[in-house]
Formats: C-alpha cells, structure tokens, sequence
C-alpha cells in the first residue's frame, strides 16, 4: 500500500470516521484511497471554511475527531477562521493538509507557501511527513494529538510523494489520552470556600456542562446556595427542562460587572474569569469584583464532572439538584415578528433533543429565556468570535447525530461567509433547519460604534455597516444551493414555517425579515 | 486627532484612495474616521476573501496599493488565501488588521489570536503598532513598503486602542521606491548570447508584460529570432490585435516540456524558469532542457522594461517589434455549447481595453488561441492557484478602471468559493461580466486524479471531485446578491447574452451550462 492508505487506514483504526475535505491534486492519492478502506464516510464542502467548521460541529457532538482533507498552504487558510473557533471550543480536530512532494518544494511553485506557518496559530499540533513510510504512525500521533484534553486541533502536512510512495503497513492505534485529575488540594479548598456561607459562583466550561456535570453543580448549590454559570460563548451546553439551569454570563462588560457583582468566591471548572469580549474606551476588561477570591476547581485539561462529583461529596451535598428547570414552553405569540417573537415561536417547537447552532447575533437572544423550560437540548456557541461559523457548524453536527434535528440560528451578515454548507446539507440529506435573522446590517456593528465613543456614524461609516444596497435574497441563494426555502415576514407565517420545518425532515431555510 | 484619523490622513497623504474592507468592533474608530477624512473611498464585501481579493484586482490595474480593513486574526485568516495569490502576483495592498487593546490581550478574549502569526506567511513587512503617536508613522511605513518594488504586502495590525487615543498629526508620505536597475553585466551578457545565434527564448513577468515592455522585447525578437513567453500565470499581460504576441508557458509538465524543447538560451526578465504546477510521479518537476543557459536579464526587484531597451540597444534591434497581433476576430461559431465555443463567443465580442479576470480553469481556455488577435486588452491570470480569486479580482479591477469593462471567466468550483463579491459589484454599480462555466464538477482534478497515477475514481473518490449532487443555480444564487443573471445553454443564447452584457453597463452573469 501507499502512504496514503497507510495513513487512511490509521485514522480509521484510531476511530476517526469521518473526513470532511475540498481536495486538489496534492491530495489524489489520498482521495484514491478512500474508495480501499472501510470505515471513512467522507463530506464535500465546498470551501474549506465549510470543512473546517463542519469538523467542529462533529467534534463538538461526536466527541471525537473528524479529519479534514484540505489543499496546501491556501486550503487550510481558508479553514483558518472556523479553525480559530474550534480550537476555542477545544474541539478535537485532525487536518490532513496536502502539500507539495518534497523534492518540488525547491521549485517554489504557484501554491508553495509556509504551510507550517499558517497551521501554528490554531494548531495544537503540527507535523509536516518527511517519508511515506512514516505517515501511518504520524497520523496515529496526530490523532492521539487531538484528543489531547480536553481536546485541539492536529494538523498533519502530508507532502504529495509521502503519499503517494510505497508505505510498509498502518500503524497501531495510541492510547486515548484521558483528563488529569482535579487535586485534592483544589476540591479541599472549594469545600471549604462552600463551607464559608461566603457568595460564590461556579463557572462551568467544557464537558462539565453536560448533564452529569451539572448535576453535581445543581447538588452543590442545592446545599450551598452557589450560582451556576457558563461562558457567554461556552462551546456546548445542555439545557432545558428537567436539567439544571445554567445563568450564562451576559455578553457586554458593564453587563457583566452587573451579572458578577456581589459574587464573593468565584470557583472555575475548566473556565476563566470572564473578560469583556473587546476592550472599550472607559469600560473595565476586566469583569470580577476586584475582592472577589478566585479558586481553580478544576483546570481546562482536568477531569471538570469529577471534580464537581468529588466537591458535592466533599461538601455532603443533597441527593437532589438544586435549579432544575421546570417544564413550561411559551405559547405562539402575536404582534409583529421580530427577535424576541421569533425566539418564542422557536424555542415553543423546538423538538426533544434537538441541537440548536447558535450565530444568530443581535436577534439570537430571543429564545434563550426560555432555554430552561423547553425541550432538553444541546446549544452550541460561536466560541470565538469569528463568524460564519453557524451553518458549517450545524452542518457537522447533524453528520454526527443523523436523528437529532438540528437548528441553525444566524445572523444575516455571519451568514454570508459560509453559506456553502447548505448545499453540503442537500448532498448529505441532513436535518438541518436554517433561521436567518435578515436586519440587513452588522446590527452589533452599529451598537459598537456607539459604545466604542467614536461618535455617530456617517455616511461612509454607515456604509461600512449597512447590508441593504442591494438587499440579499436569501431564498433565492438558498434554493440556488438546493435548500427548499420560505421567507417569513410575520409571526403567522413564521410559526407556520417553523412549524414545518419541525416536523419534517431534511435541510429547510427560513428567512426572519426583521 | 486619534490615532485612527491620523493613520487615514497618512494612508490618503501616501496616495493610497481605496479601503477595501469587512471591518469590526476593533475597527469602529477608524471606520468613524472615514466621514472627517476626504480622499478614501470605502468598497464594503461581505467576506474577507472577497475584501482582499479586490485589493489584489485593483492593485493590479492601478498599481498602487489599495488599503484593505481586516477584524483582527480570524478576518485576516479569511483573506489569506487571496493574499497568497497577491503574493504571487506582487501586488502591493497596506493591509489595516484591527486588533485587540494593548492592555486587553492579556485577558485572551475569544477573538485573541496570533495575528503576526497569521499574517507572516503571506507579508514582506509586518508591523503591529504600540501607540496612537507612531500609528501615522507606522501607516507611511507600511505603504511605502508595500509599494518595494515589484510589490509586495505589508500588514500593519493596529491595536483598538492606537486608533482611539490621542495622536499628533499625520506623517509625510515617504518618498516611492524604485526599481533598480538591471546590471550592465546582465544586458552585455544577454547581448552576446542573443548575437551568437542560438536558439533563445525570453521569459517574461511583471510590468514588462505590458505595451512599452513587449514593444522592447519584440524589437529584439525582429533582430535575434527570439521567442516571447509569459507564465502560464502571468499576473498581468497586455494582448491583442496591435500588441505585441507572447507565448504562454502551458500548463502540464509534459507540455511544458515540449514548449522549451530546443530552447539553447533562455533569458529571464522578472521571470522564474518554468516549473511543473504540482509535482507528478514519474514526470519531471523542472521543465527547461538540461543544456539550456539560462541568463537573468532583470531580476524580479529590477526595471524589466528599461532592461528590455537597454538589452534592444545593445542588440542594435530593428525599429519594428515583431510579432505583432493582426487585427482578426473569430466570427460566431456554430455548433453545440462548449469550452471552444463559449470562448470563440467572448473573443467575438470583447471590447476595447477590457480587462479579464481569469479564473477559467479547464474551460478558460476558449478564448486564449484568438487572444493575440481581438481588441486589445489586459488578462490577470490566477497567480497563487488558490482557487476563489476571479470574482473579487474582477471586482477590484472595476474599482480600478471604471471606464473598462472587466469580464470575468470563472469555472463553477472555484466560483462558489468567493461569490460575495458579486454583492459588492451591484452595490458599487460595477460594470463586470461574470461567465460561469458550469460543469458541476472540479473537472481539473478529474484530470489530476489519472495523472497522478492513482488510477480510476472509485465511488467515494468521485463524490469528492463532483458537484452534481444537487446542481448550483447560478442564476438563483446572483440574482439572490442583486445581479442580473442569465442561463445559457446553446451557441446562440450564450452570443446573444454575452452580446447584451458588452453593450450594455453594469453587473451581469451568465451560466455558462456545459
């Protein structure tokens, strides 16, 4: 065999199942390959920044990596963005990443480029083969790599001739890396920090957010009165009734200094401190009271859920979670469609255990208020900031859950970055409803300019904002990838559309005309 | 002022007149700044690589460096792809990258990220500023550096905080470098060989490739019997009935090959000797015969043109170039709709000075073998091979040459990466006509797949290359973005719409479906 099939058949035999991938010529051999090995479902995007936030939304869900084919040094460039968002999430990703045969690298050809040096910024790892007869076992630590805890990105470069060359035999699996272990030490002092009757709050990121984890926090609070908390942007969350409620840090600073005032110990699992998301003339970045006591329960690559289980046994909690959120979906509202009546109609028919990808900006907000006391279901934040991770993210989320529905809800302006994962969603059959908020602007731009003290905007300012000249017609762009689409323009019409979506299966667009 | 006005006071002072831009909240001071600055026209798209692909285009046809405006790492990372083929192309573009406050990257917001990092790959000069004082100076420094010639990039990353605090002024523009001058040696040198009889062929790249310079080099091929060739990605190329006729290096190695075959001297002007595109097993990478002598007349930093005369001069070169295009389009074809027709058609009715954005791929190629005798016209090729520039570019082009008509060729692969440009092209009341040839597939590595030896596509490998499943609409998808957009599917509705698109202003597209 090659090194290319070498190195396929290592990722499958280390667990990796799927390979999302925009391919070139440097990555034919691997391409011919897929067609030798069992086991490696592979996913067109058709833009590498589909490919790699689809890697993310699997990740996320799967909790395991997926690979990505991407070409060369401008392949993973383009995946770069959605790579920054996964590599905040702590997403476990492998690129493959094609390049040159090394002996061509000499020649400098049109695509040469620093592939190692746009790989850094958001890798956790990279390796660049050097012989085809070390690629299995490079792929075997590139995947070992990703699942470093509680997960990053591996990006293997796979020169063209490596891939393509006589190759001896795959390589055997790597142990899965597990988390460390919370000190004792640390669960001894948030015991006694717990024990103090002081104010405290528990701010959860990662794994801990799920079910288990939570209820442990919910235990927890139940005999210490502790607030339970997540990041603005965690990278998911499980939510709704029947699960502990979770307070998610508000996303501006003076919100925040609102949400933490009066906290007197702030105890993190596998979170930081949280900061303003951008610094602002006069507004503080940071956001904790300044007598606050800071205790680290657990570290980003500790073990978050049994760090909490060992706490509530630590401080004798109750058996039964504190915070559990009550059954209780709102009814369809009436009056004009707007981000707050949306977010009602979507959170009264969202499905049991769907997933919601969540880019939906300034008009996102609306259905979060009910999260608590709607169907349980998994969110899933923009975790870096980078937008146009919406869609790619739902996309790859519902490759790795196929009966769960999954739900989109994006801004107009992030939504323009990648709307290539629609079609994606067409070609693979996926359930995936699609809600774009269409305000026809950078809405939070507008909110910005004003709290970042640089005035009103002008004319040319505004422009810089304004999505309206021309107006996009996102029915259009999405029937033109394939996506049955409807545009809703009042609450009727939008819970009648929703409502369709809900029930049936497959990719559906929506367009919210705010 | 703060440190934002004076960097635009700068930017304007320098002669830079265009921002290309996707700005955020890290970017709002300077985006404020626009409307008390005369002088910057601000060009919003909706997608960096879009941004950044337009800075490239209009650089190429204004050349002098547009400024783009980036959103910290992740916005930068989106335009990187089209950097690399500015790179390639040695366009200078000033590259504005917002960044954190100095003071808030200590607290690794989510949008935090390596922005050096990014930027290196891609950068001649990069700079992050430290103070709202040195911001001017910084900005002067930056175009000038862009601005070495041929070109180059050059990122200043402009922390949010030196663009709101007080500056002083804005700097002095400084003065524009020059290229240098080719050596005496190097044109005595290339005279002998040109007078010694052999066979000898002039490889041409840069600024050298238009009128004044092929004039030079047509001169010395009327005396020496010298061959004129360009890259087969020459950035940009002047053509047509007129001109003087160039040879373009073909694509595949092989062909290559038999293009230099008996070439005994080549002589370089700006230009590399021509390599293979991707390495192939079992074919070689370096295409030039190995008893070839090869002779840099210019280096790329250095006058190519003033070489050329000097090299003519020396020569005592007749007066006359020759291989001078005859004036003789191609009359209409009949017969069905294909690569050879659809490009029979565009050379029919291209008119005068039109610019053609070229990202053809395996159908571009229609209208090539009639280039030498239509109107005159400029050709931007795809420098970087990363896929996703030809929209953009056209776009940037018309910024540049309002009174052209730029017509971009576009395969449908490398369309569906960048088609937000087509937005900025309605707004900005662009007159670009975009022809997407529709294959459904991303034919080129249908092609590769065999070259490269990895035998016959299997199921799996096939669903990578294809786009089938299910078909784009690209009249749906433009007229989604504001275009008007039209399907051809015969000889005669294709003449008949591409007749309409050349007679009439403002953006068109049309499918191209073969």
């Amino acid at each position: 065999m090659n090194g290319a099939e070498s190195l396929l058949r290592t990722l499958v035999g280390s667990g990796v199942e799927v390979c999302f991938g925009n391919p070139g010529t440097s990555e034919m051999h691997f391409v011919a390959a897929l067609d030798r090995v069992e086991g490696m479902r592979t996913v067109l995007g058709l833009f590498e920044g589909v490919v790699t936030g689809m890697a993310d939304g699997y990740g996320r869900m799967a909790e395991k990596p997926a690979a990505t084919l991407l070409h060369l040094g401008p392949g993973l460039a383009n995946g770069l963005a959605n790579l920054h968002n996964a590599r905040r999430a702590a997403t476990p990703i492998v690129n493959i990443v094609g390049d040159h045969a090394t002996y061509h690298a000499q020649y400098d050809a049109p695509l040469a480029s620093d592939v190692r040096g746009f790989a850094r910024p958001v890798s956790g790892w990279v390796h660049s083969s050097v012989s085809a007869r070390t690629v299995a076992a490079d792929g075997a630590r590139a995947v070992q790599a990703a699942l470093q805890y509680p997960g990053q990105i591996a990006t293997l470069i796979l020169p063209a001739d490596t891939a393509w060359l006589e190759a001896d035999h795959p390589a055997p699996a790597l142990p899965k890396p597990l988390p460390a272990t919370a000190s004792a030490e640390a669960i001894d002092q948030a015991a006694v920090a717990l024990k103090s009757g002081r104010k405290t709050m528990l701010l959860i990121r990662g794994a801990a957010l799920k079910e288990s984890g939570l209820n442990a926090a919910g235990r927890i609070a139940a005999t210490s009165g502790a607030r339970i908390a997540c990041d603005t942007f965690a990278p998911r969350c499980q939510r709704g009734a029947g699960r502990v409620k979770v307070e998610r840090v508000p996303y501006f600073a003076e919100q925040i200094v609102e949400f933490m005032k009066g906290t007197q110990q702030l105890i993190l699992v596998g979170a930081n401190p949280p900061v303003s998301f951008f610094a602002y003339p006069n507004k503080p970045s940071w956001c904790t009271p300044d007598d606050c006591k800071i205790l680290h329960l657990a570290h980003v690559h500790e073990d978050g859920t049994a760090a909490l289980e060992a706490l509530a046994d630590a401080v004798k909690a109750a058996r039964d979670p504190a915070h559990i959120g009550s059954p209780g979906k709102p009814d369809i509202p009436a009056g004009p469609l707007n981000p707050q009546t949306a977010g009602q109609i979507i959170a009264h028919f969202l499905p049991d255990g769907a997933i919601i990808s969540d880019e939906g900006a300034t008009a996102g907000g609306g259905m979060h208020r009910f999260a608590a006391n709607i169907a349980p279901h998994d969110h899933l934040a923009l975790t870096g900031g980078a937008i146009g991770q919406g869609i790619p993210l739902a996309t790859g989320a519902a490759v790795a859950c196929p009966d769960r529905k999954v739900v989109c809800l994006h801004g107009d302006g992030g939504a323009m970055y990648t709307p290539q994962a629609l079609w994606t969603q067409v070609r693979e059959s996926l359930d995936v409803t699609t809600v774009i908020f269409a305000n026809r602007s950078y809405a939070i731009l507008n909110i910005e300019l004003a709290r970042v003290g640089a005035g009103e905007a002008g004319p040319k300012a505004f422009s810089m904002l304004d999505l309206h000249n021309p107006e996009l017609d996102w029915v259009k762009l999405a029937s033109g990838m394939g996506v049955e689409a409807s545009r809703a323009t009042s609450v009727e019409g939008f819970a009648s559309q929703f409502a369709s979506a809900m029930s049936n299966r497959g990719p559906r667009l929506i367009e919210v005309v705010l």
